[in-house]
């Protein structure tokens, strides 16, 4: 069904569309060579408009006419919406009414038309399929579609066009389209190449189904990676990935903000959650990559900024570099001077003191600070904290 | 005393050290062409690699044995560390005890010794002459040396290679060795091409001594772009950009928030304050670009996740996107859940309310809550407070 003669066509098709981005050593290993396929820097943010644009150049002029419709409220809204615009041709996408106020914009700004529809993703897709049967739209689907799988493969070429000696690809799995078409792709062009998908913890959709050899269907799926959260994997994708794929494994949210951090802080790109996976995982060795050439796919950046600033926190929380303390206090004067000056001599920093005595928890005659600091690891949490019990101060 | 071919030969030297960052088109402005230069991506998260490196690859035997000193709490003392780690030889990086613990590991990282002086920068750099005196290490200058220059032309000769026909350069100011390099380099092997450069305009050092035809002492800088918090431009670079730059302008500290959130929204790309500038005054309107291929150098990303946090919120308020309502309400039920709801119907998102009933300002029987909320822009938010006060919550 996907041949490399398709997907080289597909290059071409795209070649004044989308982005080449261009790999990007990544120091995120001393015992391997890691390099990022850095496609948040793809026009819209992500891949997604690989896979749409060639669907979209693939249709007839009387399909094209009537226009495409798709059913998204992330990447492949945007992906399909630019795409259309760039084949002249109209999209109507249909987003669930909660969908955050960035993406609807960005939706819009790209060329597409919005159709908000009241509840949840579900009822977004009911109501595209309704649209597309009453007006003769084409869906473009996110993910299990021959011809979008086709257009996400000329990601695995490029990777191998750049660095023919890769050993491991490593890609952020949802519904399964971008790594079928990496993996189809990339083995087909060096059979001995490893090709290894990521999920969240909370949507493990493809590797569940992969372990039971049946498509899962997931009841409840919930990750900060909001790109790959999906429920189950499509029909095509399934086949595909049971084919070509050697692994899926999986990350925590933990571990996912950790790799959203490293990859602000380190490399200076920002990825999204689905897009961020593959690093966690390179990083967290959930792959086995000693001494060999690794390819990290990040495949998105479209992180709204509000959450980027919680994982932010959240991933300085985990690495030991900011903490809070909560410190039962006698209220008389002199204690908070003493807690700071016991914190200051340790090295800690510290960005916010709240001093509370209104507290219903709190005894009548104490109070209750909690002072959030900057630290350098878990260690000096601990020092500073030793420090604070043996002066006397009570941390909770 | 600078000249293009020894600006080729350090390119050639750099070649295994530094990486030559590609161009990557940035959608900022519909009426010209806009490529940004991405030294954000580059080893170290900015370009003071290359000066730094040629600097040293100059020394003589007997100065490499006894190592080489430099004075910054940022991105020159990770650039001399890693530049002579590369080159095999000893580092000792002054900082003053007031830096950031994320600078201090991050030089330690690269290689570098590091000496804590206590007090401001002067002192750390007042140490580094003691200490090269005593020592004999050589100290490479942040700026003010032609090879330091040399290494950062090194940067004009990539984008004219990679883009030919560039009209414009743009790129920011702090003691001025990035432009000299960039304009020297660019303006010998094409005479046509403008090169403008930004400062801060907290910071305008090289600005106002080009104004004044003379080196002008600022007592006091002050900007979020740190990396050009620069008091005083170097004797070369003020000679090098009175013959070769076409302009300085300045961007306001708002104009750098907006700058940095764009560059991460938008391109994906983490830029320092420092390194936005560039972007900030194509943005506003500081240069004529109209019709024209510009390139903005994005000289580095090395800012501090946690103020990171605070440049996105500050660029979300002044872009109408996020916003604070004080309103006064008499303490009865149903006041708050009327506010929401005006505020819902009107499509705002509530993302923090406090509620307070024990401020000492308010009257006795009335309370004050303060309500953040996501918006589209500045008429939303007027959209939102015209709706509340019609319904007759008094919003302050």
């Amino acid at each position: 069904m996907l041949t490399i003669e398709e997907i080289y066509k597909a290059q071409n098709v795209l070649k004044d569309v989308a982005r080449h981005t261009k790999l990007v050593p990544a120091a995120l290993r001393e015992d391997a060579q890691v390099f990022l396929k850095p496609e948040c820097l793809q026009l819209t943010g992500s891949f997604k408009l690989r896979g749409a644009y060639y669907k979209i150049s693939q249709l007839t002029p009387e399909e094209k006419s009537r226009g495409v419709i798709a059913c998204s409220a992330g990447n492949h809204a945007q992906g399909v919406a630019l795409g259309a615009t760039r084949a002249g041709i109209k999209s109507l996408i249909c987003l669930p009414s909660g969908a955050p106020i960035s993406k609807v914009e960005a939706t819009k700004r790209f060329g597409a038309e919005v159709c908000l529809v009241q509840g949840v993703y579900d009822d977004a897709y009911a109501k595209a399929i309704e649209l597309r049967d009453k007006y003769g739209y084409t869906l473009v689907h996110p993910f299990d579609d021959p011809l979008v799988i086709t257009g996400q493969g000329t990601i695995g070429l490029e990777i191998l066009q750049d660095l023919p000696d890769a050993d491991i690809i490593v890609v952020p799995v949802g519904g399964g389209g971008l790594i079928s078409g990496v993996a189809f792709a990339a083995k087909t062009l060096n059979p001995k190449i490893k090709v290894y998908g990521v999920q969240a913890e909370g949507a493990p959709s493809m590797a569940s189904s992969l372990e039971c050899h049946r498509r899962i269907h997931l009841n409840n799926v919930s990750t900060i990676a909001d790109g790959i959260a999906v429920k189950e994997p499509g029909i095509n994708t399934f086949d595909i990935c049971n084919r070509y794929v050697d692994g899926i494994v999986t990350v925590s949210e933990d571990e996912i903000a950790a790799a959203i951090l490293n990859l602000i802080e380190k490399q200076k790109l920002v990825a999204e959650g689905a897009g961020a996976v593959s690093v966690a995982a390179v990083m967290f060795n959930k792959i086995p990559v000693k001494d060999k050439k690794v390819v990290c796919l990040v495949s998105g950046g479209n992180i709204d900024v509000t959450i980027l600033s919680r994982v932010i926190n959240r991933g300085l929380t985990v690495g030991g570099r900011l903490s809070t303390l909560i410190i039962n206090l006698a209220d008389k004067p002199g204690q908070l001077s003493g807690v700071c000056k016991v914190i200051a001599e340790l090295g800690g920093n510290i960005i916010s003191v709240v001093h509370d005595r209104m507290d219903s928890h709190n005894s009548i005659n104490g109070c209750v600070i909690r002072i959030e600091l900057e630290t350098r690891n878990a260690d000096h949490i601990r020092e500073i904290k030793d420090g604070l019990n043996e002066e006397g101060y009570q941390v909770m």
